[in-house]
């Protein structure tokens, strides 16, 4: 049977701004007993590509971080707490809360911002880690997001350099001869999911291997997680329930106003 | 280095309605060298659940299917091929397309519904593999759902028994010593895609076992995957943008012509 291992890679020392993360995961691999192998994806916070890019801005300065990673708000709802919490799309097209600006695992008094380039990061990383060890890796660039209509959050994939992103089952059939048209799975989102099993928020293991997909690695000029994003214009939800709804009603104030007359 | 392993179950027979689950799994594991053990998971697609229940119907009444499975229409969109997308939020709460009703991995001719109630299937599952394997399993019935903002779909838990469905953080603190109180990690729904890495949608594997994550079993007593769903009234996305709005302008107009009057 084939099979997936997954597990959290020990020894990653804390992260400073300019860091080689390729060095970093390199030293904490020859650390432990399993040296990477041809097909081995990296699943790798985005936390710590930040750090290393000094992605890092004063906590103070947070409400006003968010707004300058914010290219549109999609909702917002007062908070418990008298704040507000904002649902926006950010540079990289990635709907989410606060724009991925995230004090928890950040030095005191900072937060972190999302890498500018998470497609580029991971494609330097993967870059760097196959030419020093020589194995052909895949590197996805993990960030936890909440979702519509569930609760809790998931880890998905915001940067993916020499994996597919998505399992290309298109002209495929099922088991019972029908053909998979409207099926894409988004395994590049599964796999940052089974990395954050291993990882946790807890553990100061911001690096999870994944050994046993590597039929999904390939070339570093394959599509990167951006491809993932679904342009607003095609959405159903680019707008919150009630922000569309306050918009038509003005709208439609206005054409009454206008067909009174 | 502790490992999640995770593979496909091989030599599941194709599943008719009235088949015992259980005793179709346990035969499976045992063709295998890999008995069950305390802490496995294993993910059962929601297929095989509704084929053994019976929730098959001939594939022409799919649109009264649909139908017939909705509580709640989130939103729709014309299709390239005339017929029209459907958003809808089902019985069991879950938002998605077409209810779930599926025709792929369905015998020709007909179309499969979800289990009337996935979570008491989980748990009449894994009562009884527990029982008859004497392992402290736990159950995840597991289904494909696309998702707002993001191309592709992943697997989520629709169902779930003897497994926490939330990694339960509250309380607890990140490695800089800040609390991490918003962060509830849906380890359900990464389970549920960690299995789908392996079982494919072509394989003809259904179940998946992961191993390694005996931390996150315990009693068939804990919640199931309901506790998921978000009610729709807490959610900002409960309807589409276009719905909305559609709903605002009508109240807008009424307003403003009795304004004007």
């Amino acid at each position: 049977m084939e099979k997936l291992s997954v597990w959290a890679l020990p020894g990653m020392p804390e992260v400073r701004a300019g860091a080689d993360l390729a060095v970093l995961i390199l030293d904490a691999v020859e650390r432990t007993a399993e040296p990477l192998v041809d097909g081995d994806i990296l699943v790798v916070t985005s936390k710590i590509v930040s750090k290393a890019e000094g992605r890092t801005v004063q906590a103070d300065d947070r409400e006003a971080a968010i707004s300058a990673e914010t290219v549109r708000v999609v909702a917002t709802r007062p908070r418990g707490d008298g704040g507000v919490t904002r649902i926006v799309q950010n540079r990289l097209g990635i709907v989410g809360a606060a724009a991925g600006v995230d004090a928890s695992n950040a030095e005191p008094g900072t937060i972190l911002l999302l890498p500018l380039d998470p497609d580029a990061s991971a494609r330097a990383l993967a870059g760097e880690l196959r030419r020093r060890s020589g194995a052909d890796i895949g590197v996805i660039v993990s960030d936890t997001l909440g979702r519509p209509w569930r609760d809790g959050q998931t880890d998905v994939a915001i940067g993916a350099a020499g994996v597919e992103v998505f399992d290309r089952m298109q002209g495929r059939v099922d088991s019972a001869g029908k053909p998979l048209v409207v099926t894409l799975p988004c395994v590049a989102d599964e796999l940052a999911a089974a990395g954050d099993l291993v990882k946790g928020k807890l553990s100061g293991c911001p690096v999870a291997i994944v050994r046993g997909m590597g039929r999904l690695v390939g070339p570093l000029t394959l599509p990167g997680a951006a491809s993932i994003v679904r342009p607003a214009e095609k959405d159903m939800f680019h707008l919150g329930a009630d922000e569309a709804h306050r918009e038509g009603f003005d709208e439609g104030y206005a054409a009454g106003l206008a067909a009174s007359r």
